[in-house]
């Protein structure tokens, strides 16, 4: 069984340092919440994880497939719920990215791969909300 | 309708460089998944998420109470599914903090008012996993 570990310490207002594998994250809240804006918000930060995960699986796939490509970006845009807590609802994942057109078959495919088979933040969030997917070529 | 959106760009390798709310995190994997090691994982950045958000609530409730504590931070640790993709299945918060003795029951409620009621990332975690706390007190 795989576990992992996280560790994070009260800084000072609402900012907490998060020790991460090695590495440290600021998050805070904005001057509404009663922070001072010096990190991300935690659950901004949720939206993060699904784009780092999901990019992961796709440059892998991508780079096993020798499909070239560029200027690759994923843009996660997420509705709230109106109720308290406040949890994602709808959540879009938008896969910006240059290949030759004849490689836009794999990418799609490569997207589908790791929606259905390899994220497991994507496997997380589809727990609580919808996700959707959308592939734009430059 | 509350929205939250997020951009993630493409680095280099396995690395991301997400932008949210006006800040800047790198996400990465190891070596073995054939990464650099550049920033945290994104599976285990979604922990700091958690600590991030439950970490805020308590803060505001025992400010609010006016319940003066030192030395606060926040362990999370999650066992994940053997099966792919990977989830978290147990996850475990603990939460240590210096308080004076009488002030005990005020730190439980925060815990508690944080997990039941405010922190919507506990939410979402607890849709997919098993969400236990415990305050260890310094």
């Amino acid at each position: 069984m795989d576990t992992h570990q996280i560790s994070s310490a009260f800084v000072h207002g609402m900012a907490f340092n998060a020790h991460i594998n090695g590495h440290s994250v600021i998050t805070d809240t904005t001057a509404d919440g009663g922070g001072n804006d010096e990190g991300p918000t935690p659950k901004r930060l949720m939206l993060a994880s699904l784009a780092g995960c999901t990019g992961i699986d796709v440059v892998s796939i991508l780079n096993k497939m020798k499909v070239p490509f560029s200027d690759f970006s994923i843009d996660v845009w997420a509705s709230l719920t109106d109720e308290h807590p406040k949890t994602y609802k709808n959540v879009k994942v938008t896969y910006r990215i240059r290949v030759v057109e004849a490689d836009r078959a794999k990418m799609e495919k490569a997207v589908k791969l790791s929606d259905e088979k390899y994220c497991g933040v994507s496997a997380m969030f589809k727990a609580f909300a919808k996700v959707e997917h959308e592939v734009v070529y430059l």
